[in-house]
Order: structure tokens, then C-alpha cells, then sequence
């Protein structure tokens, strides 16, 4: 036994986000696809990357930017730079250290993690090893004391933010799942084994019971997973009201698409906006995020912080976003591909990537600072 | 023999109606093209497509739809969505059930099945499987004798709407059917046989005389279909009368591209008016119908129900038609690659497919039923 | 020998003119490149294409168009439909008929036959051949008694218009032919030779002298040929009117690509304006013909006849030309092909398929003659 | 041994810049890439010179430009067309003539040579072979010693003007180099070796120490080169007005991407600008610089000559830049890759490719010379 720690060399390899989804693929494919997948015909998917790239910089010609800080606060919280770990469900099936290696990379990296509603280790454990401020993401269930049952837990673990989720109140079909025959949790089906057959270290951890459902953690964890996604309702106002009176630290809503609808999350009492449309992961057809992020910020005015997510593959990205007015980005796929790769070492490689990629381009439009961002450093580019 | 239904069985396992496209493989090319194809370089055929990913959805954010009714009305008629069976052209060509299975699919599923008026079973035997409504299509022919007696045959036999094509007057050069040695009805072409013989069983039943034209029922629809196809003649305000004045019921014009053609249309007496291009398989160059759609419902304003057909593969489809004025789509190609798979399973499944992407689509727009849909809830998407 | 003429067969079961292109490579690569190619990167070649995808129709839904009346007159000359053979160079390279069976095909067709100034048989065995009105296309050179004489032999041959061409005053660097290695003449180079034991008919005749430049009548030509690309100038106002006023009967100038310089063309006298940029031959970069169109018809505001070439390869784009006011298009690489395939039989068939399809297109939008066309039926679509 | 160039004679064979950057992959991938990469997912790459090909030509009618002049001058200096060769660092990794071969070819093709400040032989080696004159572009370092050393040995040598580079301040990352294992210098990298063992010559002249960094000048350079990247600044007005005072001749500033950013450097005294995104190799997401070039004319208003680089591969590109307002274009990857495929004959053999475009295009839109260019003989195509 030597100390080198393979995952951590071989991770310091990988020069980029989507370098690091090429290396998730040593994941079955029916686990590669659940992380990477969207719903319909992937237009909503695909769009929400294209939409940034559609964005210009337009760098001043005269500016040193010597140094960067790029720090800022989310929600009062210090966080070492404007991104966070987006809520992503059962990391489990990647890893066998699943959230629990998030949420020491967010910490280690200085930053928030999000934990979801349906995690595959319970929030407490969660809570148990993280260093850093966690977020708790709230499905709405029909069951309204086992919500508040939740609240309980996630205030007692030490919750700093509810975030709750209004775009995902109608089970959606990613086609990519059905076809792999994806079960959750992932039985040994005939599909994924022939699948897994190919990728033999995950179906050995599978098989050790690492990765999957095998752990009693893990059987509680998806036992709740089910119950949750049967009790899905949808958010109203009465709803929201109710959390709201029920949860006394800061109250975040992820997944609004319209500008409209800002005011009156905002006479609700809502304390954060994630513009979202789950990643492409909900409704196809939904528009592109970065588009609706500058109607959103308009309409909130800087009365409440807005954040963005959804094809963050780039620190160019998190730059685009903090200067049409985001406060942070929430990443998802890319640390889930992370975590695929090489675990807690991929996890903290992608914040790396993140990093040095926001630092460079705050740098080479002569930002000191992510405060210094603003959408005249951009121009609508005439790509198409 | 055991009573597992196995069409049913594989119908059940398909995702999506573009699945339900490449399940249609299983015909001769010949035949599949001639369901698949359009006219000219097929540019039309193709943006009728596009044109529907080009539209974005802007949900709100605070909404419960916990149920959905889908139900509306077509011309008085009661359906279980808004979703009628386009008429498309001799069935039999691609299950010895024909429109048969389509009538009773339609009937199952609790819409409407407007019937080609050059199907391949008589519309007496259709109507007489029927268990929903029925709409005829008529072709217009020079022979005003045939006309009539074409009239008292529908009229008599049940059927509630008459629907009169104009926009396939003039008989189309669909490419891939002269290449492919298409004859209607398909003799055993040396082309076919070779395409066949690469697909045992549609060539088997077509030996048997089970698809083709060898059952006498089906020779006499061909010798109509032929008939029909040599005398057409354009549709003119005078011949648009004279049906108005032979037929009692509700009247559709179908194949209207333009929104000024609406108040003459309207002064003629026409219920309802269908946005179509026929598919794509007449004018190649002709506008998609989405795009067309907002016009004509403008122009329209409320007077009578507006209809859309081409290009509507999705349950997301029909959810913006809708919220963009349409009264209910009518679907062609997707049911009819059902039939060529799987038979009248096929078609269920299909239908069955609109009817799950519709409820959830509509459940994630925040809407409880389709008259909650309106054009607000879309965006012009950037993507181009 | 059987009376069976195989080439007439063969062309008439090509469907349309992009597959008649496709039997066009049974020449050499470096011929068929020859004809096929365009300057530059072939952006302009390309776009001359897609801006026809880029326009719509929007056909009335109530018209009858029983039969359709294709005929129109070209500076006087009746025609059997508005489209007209452009002049294309050294037609005797593609088969041993050449400009001879080009003639004749427009002849039948009853159309016009523009022939080049670099034709490879002499014009006047060209006019003795043809039984339709011809045009006679005019390279200006700086041996203006070469040029007096030119003018002298098309009007004692019965050329009923005289065509100066202005956009090809510089030679331009076609890359695939210098990549080919093909020379004018074409000698039996070690490329050409090795490409076209390929394509054994071709070089069959070539050898036989009956296609390239072995003919006694054919050497005259080529040396015709480079003497005149080597004389080439530019046409100014001053030698447009020292031309004006030698030739007697219509005068057309072709290579117009900006509305604002008609003004000064029709102070000049001229009686025709052909929108052309050399089929994206010459300048590479020069904006699409069709879009260029409706400037010029605006500028020209009906005091001459306009017409348009580049990107005609179906008889809708014939329509959409006519209908944004040219008075007839020119195709080239469409008959050439023909020519290429079958001979003289390979021309009638690609003029057939123009007259069906702008029969067919004409009766699509309830048109029942070309002077029906008007902007009114178009629409830009946005395909982008 | 002969006296036949076989350089010579297979550059003349290069009928396209894009056909040479073929030919310089003789070089092993790793430099090959150096060359032709940029940085992140290369979208400004693609997009400097896809903004080229949306620019359209709309050339007159009647113009004679019989012969044309392409002479020009740039701030003061004639040269014989409006184009000069753009700084590259370390032309020895290409080839053993490295940067001396770039200048004798300048010189010979009277235009000027900008030498790199990372050049890999000394600054007077390369001053002392040319005959044409030189820019020396300066790296601002934190050392302002080292900075006035290298300021005094340009002006020693002769350098006529002085290149400030603003917008490469920061250090990019280009993936290519990254995945291909280059380091600077390239050592005998494991991959490097393995790619280099399928271009023999490559590695011959590298063993030999004619390309790479065994010569001793290449060592200093390499020295140097590193040293400079290490001490790379940004460059603010401060920065830019204490040079302005340390140097006598024109001074030019590299890097522009903004119009506003123009008064505040002419009010520093500067004589031109060079509107630059580094060639798609700094920032990714830059705008293409031809559309940020009629900003950034508009802006200085003929006060000091504006130059354009990136995507130029075209003579047709130099027109479309210089009717837009630049004075001249730079080049950078088409010489390099000439100097990579024949070494100096493939740098000549690049300009002389450009001369024939240029002259050609200019001939082709009557212009006679360069100052006839003007936006009017452009059109925004809508090509998209």
C-alpha cells in the first residue's frame, strides 16, 4: 500500500468539465445516462448550453487585474466563490460515498452545498461531515407532517437555507431511463447488468453493496426516494406561505422561468430565486435559463438574491451569469460526473477546474473582483 | 396458443412516437416512405418539425395541477383530448386491418377518426366499427354525380363533420416513391419484392392478401382511389358552396396557409377551419403550420374552431398549438407508424403516449385543464 | 441495332435535377468538378441554393388552376415557359454533341438557348441546328475589332439578342479544378488521365476525339477559347455604349448583383438585366441572386425585363423568382448536367422536369399562368 | 545535388491557405495543435472567421479595374499590400529558420514583419536578414528594467514601431496543448516523442537540433520566454503612458475589443490600434473581430490607422476588413503554417497566395486600388 492517492492523480489530469463527463463514463451506462439525460427530445438540454454560448465578452482594452478575488456571500454565508453545489438526487448510485463526499469537496472548496430532498445518505449524516453551509432542498409532499418532519430535521442537522423545488411537481419521463431499463433504486435488471458487465469496478461495488442500494442507509434513503416522488404536489401560494411560516432561516425557490412571477414570491417573503428548469431535466421546451436570468433579475430589482443553473460547464459561464446580475451559479452535472469519475477527488478537481477557469476570465476582462461584473463587459454575439 | 396479446406487449415497451417510427421499419421501404416521406426536398415536411422546438414554454412558478382533464369539445363532440386522427390514405397498405383498427383505436381512446376519403375500406365498414364520432374527407372530383353520391354515403352511414381538403388538388411528386418503385396499389413490383423480401412478414401477409389490394374489398378502394386521385379539381368559392348547400352537418375546410383566406371561408359557411400543408407531401416550400396557425386564429377570432395538423409528434405538440389558439391537432404520420408496427395496438399506444405527454405537459404549465392554455405560457425561444 | 434510344430511357426515369447530377458523374471528376464547382470556398455557390430554402409560399386555400398556362414572352420572343438556358462554356467537354444538342433541346422545348461566347462549336453551326430564337453571350476583349467581328458573325448567324456579361472580367481560381489538375484544353494529363480510366465511356470518346478538343471544329474553339480569357476588360459605361450602339437588336447585360446600378444600365439602353454572380463562379463572398432580386426589380420598376441565374434546381424556385418579379430565369448547371449524363436526351429531360414541377408548383398556389405570380403568395420563412 | 528548390516547388502547388495548413501537418500533432488551437471550447476561433464568411460582396456592375495597386502604406511605411505578418511566439518549434525565415520572406514581399516578444532568435538576429521594416511587439513584464532593456535593444535594432499586447495578460489555457503534453520548451515529452515518431523529419531536425530549443540562441530565447510569461502584467493607462514615454516611434496597441475603449488610447497618445481577440487564443467567448472592427473605425474616426487580425484566410477576408475601415489585416496561423509545411518558401508562397486573392477581389469589385474599398461594397448577407 502506498500513499499515492490514484483517484486525486488521475483527476488532477483532466483539463476540463466535459473532459471529466467523458470519464464518468466508466459508470453503466443506465447510471451514465440518469446524470446525463433530460427529458423529451433533450431540446431544453441542449439549449440551455447553447444559450451561453451565444453571449459575448467584450474586455476592455486597459486594465490590470493582477490578482482576483473571487469571493463573495451568498445569503450572508462567505462562500469562495459564486458557485454552489446544485440538490442532485441518490449520488449514491455513482459512488459509493455518494453526498457524503460532496458535501466534504463544497466544504474543502469553500462553498455550499444543496443537499436534495432525496439523497441517498440521510441529511444528518450529510450534516455530520460537512464544513462548510448546506442548503436543504424541500420536495413538496401531500403529507404535510412528513414535511414538517423534514423541516425539523433539516433545522436540527444545522440547515442554513430551505430551497425548495417548484419545477419538478409532475414526475417527468427521461426517455434515456426507460430505454435503459433504469429502475430506482437499480435492481440487478437484465438491462443494467448487461450494461454493467462492461464497467467491471462499478458492479463489483455494486455487488460489495458500495454503490446501489445494498447499505442500510442506502435502503432507508430510497425507500423515502419512492415515497417522495409519489407524494410530489404542486407549490402554491397557500403552500408556500405555510413553509414560510414553518422555516426561520433564509427561504430560497428554485425553479422560476418568468419574470412575473417574482413579485409575488417576493410579498411571500421568498429570500433567494433560482432561475431553473431543472437542468432540462422536467419540462422539454422550457426556455434556456441564461435567457430568462436578465427578466428575472429585472423583475426582482436587487430586493432578494437571484441565482441561475443549468448548462454551467465553464467559469466563462459562471462570469456570463454573474454579470447579467446572478449573486452565484448552482453546478450540477458536472460534479455529479465528478463524483462518477473519481469520487470525493473528482468532486474537488471540478471545483478546481471551476476556479481557475472564473479566476482567468475575471482576469482577463480586467475584473478584480465579482462584484466588478456587470452585462456591459458582454455583447449579444451574432453566432445564432 | 396462450392469450398474451404480443402486439400489446411490444406496443406497451415504446417510449415515444419517433420509437414508434423506427418500430414502422418493419415495412417494406417502399411502404414506409410512402407514410414517411414529403413532397419535393422535403423542406417543408422538415420545419413543420422544427418550427414546434422553435417555440419555448415560460411555466409559472406557483402553481398546483395535481389532475388534469384533458377533455374538450370538436364541433359539439365530446373528446378525451384535444387530438383528432388525421385522414391518411389506404391503411391497408400497412396492416390488413386498415382504417378498422384506426376506427376502433380512435373509439377506445374516446376521440375522433376523420376518415380518408380514399380509404382503403369501403366508410361503410368503418362506420360500422366506429364506436366515437367520424369525420369524412372529401376530395373534390370533376364528377359532381360521384360528389353527391360520396355525400349520401357519409351522410347516411353517420358521419357527424365533413372535411374538405384543399390544398391537394393537384397530385404531388413525393421523390422517394419513384425511387423506390412505388405503384398504388403496389403490384409486386421487382423494387418491392426486393425491399420485401428483407421483411418476411409484411411480405407473407401481402402474399396472403392480407395488406395490399388482394382482398375484394380493398381492390374496389383502390379503383376509387385511383378514380379519385385523376379526377380532382381545385376547390373554388362556387364548389365550396355547392358542398355547403349538400351537406347539413358541421363543414371543415382543411389545407387553409393563410389568415386572409379566412372571411371569405367563413362567408361560405365553413365550422372550422384545419392549418395544413398537407404534411409537407404537396407544396414543398409551404410555411410550417405552427407558424402559420397564430395568423389564421387572429383572423378567425373566435367564430369557428381552428384546427392544426403537421409536424406534431410530441404530447408538447399539442399543448402550444393549443395555448396558440388551435381548438385540437390532428395527428397523421405518428398513428399510422403505429399501425404499421403493431396494428390497432399500435394506434392505442400511440394515443396513449399524446395522452400521457399532454396530461404532464399541462400539469407542469400550472394547468388543470386545456382551456387554461394561452399563448402567455410560451416564448418565442432565441434558438433559431 | 434496335431502335431503343437508352439515353432517352435512362433520363426519364431521373426524378429531378440534383439526381440528374448525380448521373452526371459518370464524366471525369475533373470535368464534372468543372461544371460543379464554384470560386473560393463555394460560400456563394452554396447560398445561392439556401436563400431559395429561405422563402416560403403562401398558397390561397380557395382557387381552381384546372390547367395552368406556363407560356410568357422574353424580350418579345414567345417561350413555352419563363426559363432560359444560360450560356455556359465548352459544352463539347462534357459530351461530343455539345452547345449542337443543347440547341436543339431548347428548340423542342421552345425556350431559349443564351450561347457562350466560349461555346465550343461555332455559333453559326450552332444556329444552324437550333429552332428557337438564340441569344448570344459576349465576353468584351481588349481587341475591340475581334470583338466588331464577333458582333458581325452572331448578327449574320440570326442572334436574336446580344448578352454582355460583366462579372466575369477577371479570371477566376476555381480550386477544384487546379486541384484536378484540369487544363482548357483539356490535354491527357497524368490526373485527368488517372480520374477518368474510371469512367471508361468518357474517355473512350475522348480518345476517339469525340469529346474534349480533338475535332478540328472543336481545336478552333479552344483556341478561341483561351485567346478570349486571356483579352478580357472590364466593361465600363463607355464600352457598354461604344457595344449599344453596334448591335441592332435587344441588348441584355448579365452580372448585376445592386439595385443602384441599373439607373445608369437603362440610360445606357439596355433592354434586359440578368441578376447573376456567375453561379457563385466568380467573386466568392457575393451575396445570393435571389436576394439580390427584389432590389433590382424595385430599381428597375418595370421599364425592363429582369431576370435572375444561381441556385435554380426545381421549378418552385422558377416561381419564386418569377413571383418577386424576374420575367424568366436562366438555369446552367441543371442542363449541363443533363447534357453531361445523357447527351441531348439528358437536356429535354431536365427541361421536362422544370415544366412539370412549375406546372405542378403554378397549380399548387391557384395560379393558372406565370403573370398570376406575384410577392403576395411568398413569405420569408424563418428557417434562418 | 540539383538546384531545385523542391520547397519551392511544392509550396507553388498550395492553391489555398487552408490547403497549406494541411500541408503543416507534417508536424507532430502537439505543435501542429499549438498552432491551430485556441483556447476553451474555441467558440471565438470558429467565430473570427465565421463573422468573415456572413459579410457579403455586392460589387458594381460597370468598372474596369483593368490593373490594380495594392500598395498601401501602414503608419508611414509603403508596403505593397494591406497586410502584415502578426507576432507568433517561438517560430523554431515549426521550423530550424524559425523567425529569420519570416522576415526574409516580409522583406521580399515588401510588407512588414511584427516580430514576436517571445521570438525564438534574438530580437537583432532577426533585424539584422530583414530587409523589409519591423515591429517589435512588447509583453508588459512586472520588471519595468527588463522592459526598458528590451525597449533600447528594439529601438538598437531598428524596429520601427513599437506592438503593446493587451490582451494576453493573463495566461490561457488551451485544452490542445494540455491534452497533447506540450511543454515549453518541448522536452522529450513521452507523448510528444510518440507523435513525433510519425513525422520523421520532424524529429530528425529536432534530434539534430534544428527545430526546438537545442541551439544555443533558442535556448536564451526559450530562457526568455518562459521568464516573460512568468512576469506577464495588465496593461493600464499608467502602464501605457509610461511606455508612450520610453519610446519614440509609432506606437500600436494590440487587443482592442471595445469602440469606447478608443478615446482614452488616442488621448494616450497611441498611432494605432490592432482590434484583436488574440486569435480565438485568450479569452473564448470574444466576439469575432470583424464585427467588433466598424465599432472600434466609427470610434477612432480616422484619427489613427485601425488594423484587424483573426480568421484572415482569405485575400477576400483582407478586403472585407480594409472596406470596413482597417488600414491593413495581420495574418498569423496561414504564415505559420507556411513556414511549418516549406519553411520560408512556405511563407512566400502564403503571401504571395494572399497578393493573388487580394488582386483578384479588388479587380472583381472595380476597384483599382485599395482606398476604393468602402462599406458600400458590402452587404450584411443573411446567411446566419
Amino acid at each position: 500500500m502506498t500513499g499515492i492517492d490514484w483517484n486525486a492523480t488521475r483527476a488532477a489530469r483532466v483539463v476540463s468539465t466535459s473532459e471529466m463527463r467523458k470519464r464518468a463514463r466508466r459508470l453503466p451506462r443506465a447510471i451514465f445516462d440518469a446524470v446525463d439525460g433530460g427529458a423529451g427530445d433533450e431540446v431544453t438540454l441542449r439549449e440551455n448550453r447553447r444559450a451561453y454560448e451565444r453571449i459575448a465578452f467584450a474586455p476592455p482594452a486597459l486594465a490590470d487585474a493582477g490578482s482576483r478575488d473571487l469571493t463573495t456571500t451568498i445569503l450572508g454565508d462567505p462562500v469562495s466563490m459564486p458557485l454552489l453545489l446544485a440538490p442532485c438526487g441518490m449520488a449514491r448510485m455513482l459512488n459509493s460515498a455518494g453526498e457524503l463526499a460532496v458535501a466534504r469537496a463544497a466544504g474543502k472548496a469553500g462553498t455550499i452545498f444543496a443537499v436534495s430532498g432525496v439523497s441517498s445518505y440521510p441529511l444528518e449524516d450529510i450534516a455530520g461531515v460537512a464544513t462548510g453551509p448546506l442548503w436543504y432542498q424541500l420536495y413538496l409532499l401531500s403529507d404535510r407532517e412528513a414535511t414538517t418532519a423534514k423541516l425539523a430535521r433539516a433545522r436540527t442537522a444545522g440547515y442554513r437555507v430551505l430551497c425548495v423545488t417548484v419545477d419538478a411537481t409532475i414526475a417527468a419521463l427521461r426517455e434515456r431511463d426507460v430505454r435503459n431499463g433504469l429502475e430506482i433504486p437499480p435492481a440487478l435488471s437484465l438491462r443494467l447488468v448487461v450494461g454493467a458487465l462492461r464497467k467491471p469496478s462499478w458492479l463489483a461495488a455494486f455487488v460489495r453493496g458500495e454503490v446501489g442500494d445494498a447499505g442500510l442507509g442506502a435502503r432507508v434513503a430510497v425507500r423515502d426516494f419512492v415515497t417522495t416522488i409519489r407524494q410530489l404536489i404542486g407549490v402554491t401560494s397557500d403552500e408556500l406561505r405555510w413553509i414560510r411560516e414553518r422555516w426561520e432561516g433564509p427561504l430560497v425557490v428554485k425553479g422560476v422561468m418568468r419574470g412575473d412571477d417574482c413579485e409575488e414570491l417576493l410579498r411571500l417573503g421568498v429570500d433567494g430565486i433560482v432561475v431553473s428548469n431543472h437542468g432540462g431535466r422536467q419540462l422539454d421546451g422550457a426556455r434556456a435559463t441564461i435567457e430568462i436570468l436578465p427578466e428575472v433579475v429585472e423583475a426582482v430589482n436587487g430586493r432578494v438574491e437571484v441565482f441561475v443553473d443549468g448548462g454551467v460547464w465553464r467559469g466563462s459561464d459562471v462570469v456570463k451569469a454573474v454579470a447579467l446580475g446572478a449573486r452565484a451559479v448552482l453546478i450540477g452535472k458536472a460534479y455529479m460526473f465528478g463524483l462518477a469519475a473519481y469520487g470525493e477527488a473528482g468532486v474537488d478537481r471540478v471545483l478546481e477546474i471551476f476556479r481557475v477557469e472564473l479566476d482567468r476570465t475575471l482576469g482577463m476582462l480586467g475584473c478584480s473582483c465579482v462584484a466588478d461584473l456587470n452585462p456591459s463587459l458582454l455583447a449579444k454575439s451574432s453566432l445564432g
